[in-house]
């Protein structure tokens, strides 16, 4: 294990951190607040340590290995959460650091779960930086530094993997820096866009800034108690049309300005907007007789919806309240989540997509037994270490799942309570059903229990395996 | 697909689903119920269908392929479980024929899923015969028809294969026959000595008949509207060993009679147990307080954790009032499920285990990404194609589970109704919680929910892909 390298990434991190805490100072600035020194001084402490680990010595070797790359994206969102929840406990303004670090950890991993009753009263400050941590957390905080530091030679592939959702990774051009450069202008210009959009349907610029980062990075963070119920529905139109947009692997993106059209509206895609176009249409007719004729009723399902699947957790209506099925959906498209290679988290339609294809594959080998078949997307083969890792990240899933349910069963909430809020972490979508349902929050957990929590959106974040392997004894072995 | 050979069989399971009658017929004669006459006019028309389908002309080729193994599994359940529910259907006892039919899948699948609100308004032929639907399907009536009739040369292992539990079968001897004999004189064997300890007891004949039958075939149907809960402890105890018993492994009881005792404690023995003990000790102390003291709170827990983990489904108790965190252990111990080759169901404790060290497995390879590990269980390999095959399992369990869920919630009942009354059919349990729960019954829901939950029940109890194969288009071509 390369521990000098690691600790020279995690220098960086805390370089770009404190860089990252110029704009909620700015706004801090701008509104005459005096939390601008509480960013300040946090982010000298960032600045002083991070240029420590970088500067004083550089590491001779730079050789990184996968098992590095695991660590040190690990290890980078744990730093970058414990200094980014330090303006809120410092300032008081969320008094205890575990749920200061909740905060932190849900804005970075793009969960949008809060563990305040009342956002409003928040600082514009503090409210700019919950929403910043979304946009810096939803395309990767790695992923932006390579952008811009040359980390080391040809290996930092294992952290762009390490870092990036999907069940497989591709450089988009020859060299990661400039795929990570491509992958964050992409990233900006629909972010301007959307921010233009809402500007023009009469949202403030710092409704609209702390919107489009909270859209973009499908975040969910909310700077009303209303969360988007209080707009027109033009702007909830807006950030329907964003929350998907964002919800598609920004590779599709890439092939739309190359003009490779056919390549851009792939099988994962068309599943995607397929399962969309479905779930708004039952859910529609099924909450109509309750929510003021058709026209509404589509406007609600297709946000709600939108809002779950992206994982981004923004709500209009209080879904908790819908019939069943309605309820049921919503459940089950947590899961499902956004596209591979997006911002958004959830299991990845790729990875469903995949699933599926398994098992057509296994049944037709049953009755075959003889039958070699290939698995194939879009007329590729899948290579079956895919497939397997595919299962294996199942398999992975099932048992985070079911152990974080027991652990935060002892606190003795009801368990669709405790179901969808590990759902609602895991998943990195925000609100669950019942006692954390879109207008509730997870503020009633014990710190134990937000603990394991803060484990699982980070756990989800990252899928899965970098964070287990932070408990794999043999990863710290020579 | 050799249709004859299908058809054949299919003769076969009528001729003996006629001898299986014979068992209420007595019962009704004892007590002197008219039903008698419906059991003999159901075994009649039986036996002239059976013969027609197995004498008039013998199938000059014998060849079974695994996918007619597949086939002949999944068809003989099904008209298993048609011509078992027409005694309750035509005697009037049950005048819907999708509730008979419900309960007859649930009697031979050995779930325990009733549809009565009110069991002891059945005669006591009826209730024989729900009870002996879970002894006949406990063990797999194809392997008790093997028993006895000599299907087909070497290929009939490719049936047994499809009925019986587990992640591989294996046979004790070399010949199916033989195999197949051993273990219904262990499981016979078993079903007595439960009979005279319950005789012991104190109970009835009639009554310690139906006990040893539904507990032999983990099925749980009681005679009575409080199922176990009105007779002694020790009794009680009796049903919680004997649950665990027929939960094991039976490849077990035969090393122990072979005086391989340490063959016969294997991994998955040890791993039920264990998960058995752990369960037991974290519930008795959460209900402690409400149930009367210690020794009444081990005596419930003991007796709820062996009856769902089982997939028996007797209760004592009512376990949905409990509080959440036993709720939750109970919920998450429906899935389990019993040892594969015993009678009971769930995904079973070996899958459990085989997903577990594929997972640690995966985690060390992406440590040493050059690394070859073999998958170990009892210090024997367990090949790639086993543990695929597990995984593709879980697949389809979940895409099954999630179906089910979104059509049975069409009906509108609460989520946790709906989720655990999939559980509880898909795992052959029983009780599930809320309007589901030990003291309820599965009548409320709509006739297409029932024959989604038959479905799941039937397929639950053939591992899935017997099922599945069934509406899989490529099966039905030459």
């Amino acid at each position: 294990m390369n521990y000098r390298m690691i600790t020279y990434i995690l220098g960086w991190i805390l370089i770009f951190e404190a860089i990252f805490m110029a704009v909620p100072a700015v706004t801090a600035i701008c509104y005459g607040e005096s939390a601008v020194w509480w960013f300040l001084a946090t982010a000298a402490v960032c600045v002083g340590i991070g240029l420590m680990l970088t500067k004083i010595k550089k590491p001779e070797n730079k050789k990184l290995y996968s098992r590095e790359g695991f660590v040190i994206v690990s290890l980078s969102w744990i730093v970058l959460s414990v200094f980014g929840a330090l303006p809120f406990f410092l300032s008081g303004e969320i008094p205890s650091f575990v749920d200061a670090l909740f905060e932190t950890v849900s804005g970075f991993t793009t969960t949008g779960a809060s563990i305040l009753g009342d956002v409003e009263k928040l600082s514009k400050s503090m409210l700019m930086w919950r929403s910043f941590t979304h946009w810096v957390g939803g395309m990767g905080v790695l992923v932006f530094i390579m952008a811009f530091v040359h980390l080391s030679g040809a290996q930092n592939m294992h952290i762009m993997k390490a870092e990036s959702p999907g069940p497989s990774v591709s450089k988009l051009v020859p060299r990661v820096k400039t795929t990570a450069l491509l992958l964050y202008s992409i990233y900006f210009v629909l972010t301007l866009a959307e921010f233009i959009l809402l500007l023009a349907g009469g949202m403030t610029p710092f409704e609209a800034l702390n919107t489009a980062f909270a859209t973009a990075g499908t975040g969910g963070f909310g700077i009303y108690n209303t969360s988007i119920g209080g707009f027109s529905a033009f702007i909830q139109v807006v950030i329907i049309v964003f929350m998907l947009l964002f919800s598609v692997n920004f590779n599709s993106y890439y092939f739309i300005i190359k003009g490779k059209f056919k390549e851009a509206l792939n099988t994962e895609v068309c599943v995607f907007f397929g399962i969309v176009a479905v779930s708004v249409l039952i859910i529609t007719f099924n909450i109509m007789s309750t929510s003021g004729g058709f026209g509404n009723a589509l406007l609600n399902s297709s946000f709600a919806v939108s809002s779950i699947i992206s994982t981004t957790g923004f709500s209009t209506a209080d879904f908790d309240l819908w019939p069943e099925l309605s309820r049921t959906i919503l459940v089950l498209l947590m899961f499902i989540g956004a596209c591979a290679g997006s911002t958004g988290g959830g299991i990845k339609v790729s990875r469903i997509i995949i699933l599926f294809k398994s098992l057509g594959r296994e049944l037709l080998m049953m009755i075959h037994p003889k039958l070699v078949k290939k698995l194939k997307i879009d007329a590729r083969p899948v290579d079956n270490e895919t497939v397997r890792s595919v299962s294996v990240y199942l398999v992975a899933y099932v048992l985070l799942f079911t152990a974080s349910l027991i652990i935060i069963s002892f606190d003795n909430h009801d368990l669709i309570t405790n179901f969808t809020a590990v759902a609602a972490t895991v998943n990195n979508i925000g609100p669950g059903l019942e006692m954390v349902g879109p207008t509730a929050n997870f503020a009633f957990f014990s710190g134990f229990s937000k603990i394991v929590l803060i484990f699982d959106m980070l756990a989800g974040r990252l899928e899965l395996f970098p964070m287990l392997l932070l408990f794999t004894p043999s990863i710290w072995k020579k």
